[in-house]
């Protein structure tokens, strides 16, 4: 692929699209911001763009067309809508029954990513516009992970595969060898806030940090879309929850707000840490 | 195993110790409460026995022994502690290094098990006691799951497998084939309040119903302790959750304050369904 000067970014919710659009425009490639309506965050606004409703998938294309668009990528948050009941345009009704019987969130965004590249879109993933986006191998700031702390990290890297196996979700907490918490639609920040109300007999706390939050890519993930994604509000939650630290799969998760996490990470003395794909992963 | 005419009841936390232990008065059982401090119920007081710190295992043997009890029976709810920091006697700590090392709930239950047989007592389950404790197959109730709601069952009776074969948990909430909500150390009931948290759209509500909370042994599950529990408080927590029934496995699962359940499910048009323990199960 030659590197695309214009690309259509399709902007879920929290700070991803924004930082990727600022990227854009420091490398000079142009940033077309497809905002969706009460889901993008209000800075979107800031870049040339237009909005659509989310069940508005006809409009949304027509109007990257217009703009001469033929690259998009999508970045942000999107929580599942009721797709019975959600507002669509002709070309979302087409799309209705089969998103409606969709069972977990990949399987849905397969069907949109179909839809879009049917539409005559190439769809890339953000770590290809933002390389540093992606996470690497081994500690990401100055904590690495001790061999306690390793161990919970194998032991979450399996659980982690097995719930995205069956799509349920990407991420759990594993504290001394045990799963505090395994997530599916609440997400990340909402799994580790009951890590946090759980008994201090069984997880860390602040003075004395254990366990880690693991997210990885579910084994049947599409890989340009949905990655797990974390961030500074994703730190600030785990070191609430008393976990001594992070851990996501090297190359299958995108760190957002880099610079300022590492940051947070060291000084709170948290570990970020980027494993290697095969840890846990099925055979 | 002819029927013994005095147990000793480790009563753990909930309704459930008080139930069976009146029951087993009225059927001329003698029962004698081994109760453990700050987890069982208050009720649990006005039955013959004593009482013990967790970590007391061998002061509590002595005591089930002192008072002739040759079978014991475990029933109610006990939140894993912190091995390494529990206050134990001098049983407890040769037990300690094993159960602080005991990665799932299951493995802690059957150290405890073993120890308590190589100690020469006979563990019986508390459905022995009590035959209508079990979930039968088919509705509890008057309401029967419809076609929409069994699918849902089947994809819950499977995703509650895969989390028992890790040792993760019992239950989960499927609702139109999306996994809501997974069970691992928060509980049942703080598990259908998060799902009550969700958004509105991909979630039942109380006028309109949707999904299903399932719960299941383990597929390593020993099955003389902690089998699956459901009682009032559950269907509460349910139907606030806007979940339109329990399924629980037929034969798996303890089902508490039987007729006042029953009763509430029917008010609130709920179903409360025993599936075959084949559904979803591990080829």
């Amino acid at each position: 692929m030659s590197e695309p000067r214009k690309i259509g970014l399709i902007a879920g919710a929290g700070p991803l699209p924004i930082e990727i659009a600022r990227n854009c425009e420091a490398s000079g490639i142009e940033i077309f911001m497809s905002r969706i309506t009460n889901i993008s965050d209000k800075e979107t606004k800031q870049f040339v763009g237009d909005e659509h409703s989310l069940g508005h998938f006809g409009t949304r294309m027509a109007s990257l067309k217009a703009a001469n668009i033929k690259t998009i990528v999508f970045a942000g948050k999107i929580d599942r809508p009721d797709f019975e009941a959600l507002e669509m345009d002709d070309v979302g009704e087409v799309m209705r029954p089969i998103l409606a019987n969709a069972a977990g969130d990949d399987a849905v965004m397969r069907i949109i990513l179909a839809e879009f590249a049917a539409a005559g879109f190439e769809i890339i993933g953000p770590d290809t516009l933002l390389k540093s986006l992606l996470a690497p191998l081994g500690p990401l700031g100055k904590i690495a992970p001790n061999t306690a702390q390793l161990a919970d990290i194998e032991i979450a890297a399996k659980v982690a595969t097995e719930i995205g196996r069956h799509d349920i979700g990407q991420g759990c907490v594993v504290c001394n060898g045990i799963v505090l918490a395994v997530e599916a639609q609440e997400g990340t920040d909402e799994m580790l806030k009951r890590v946090a109300k759980l008994p201090v007999d069984i997880r860390g706390t602040l003075n004395n940090p254990m366990g880690v939050l693991c997210k990885r890519p579910k084994p049947i993930q599409e890989m340009r879309i949905d990655l797990p994604t974390i961030g500074v509000a994703t730190l600030e939650n785990a070191i609430a929850a008393g976990l001594a630290g992070i851990a996501v799969q090297a190359g299958g998760a995108l760190i957002a707000q880099r610079e300022k996490l590492i940051a947070s990470a060291d000084a709170a003395n948290i570990f970020i840490f980027g494993f290697d794909a095969e840890l846990g992963s099925p055979n």
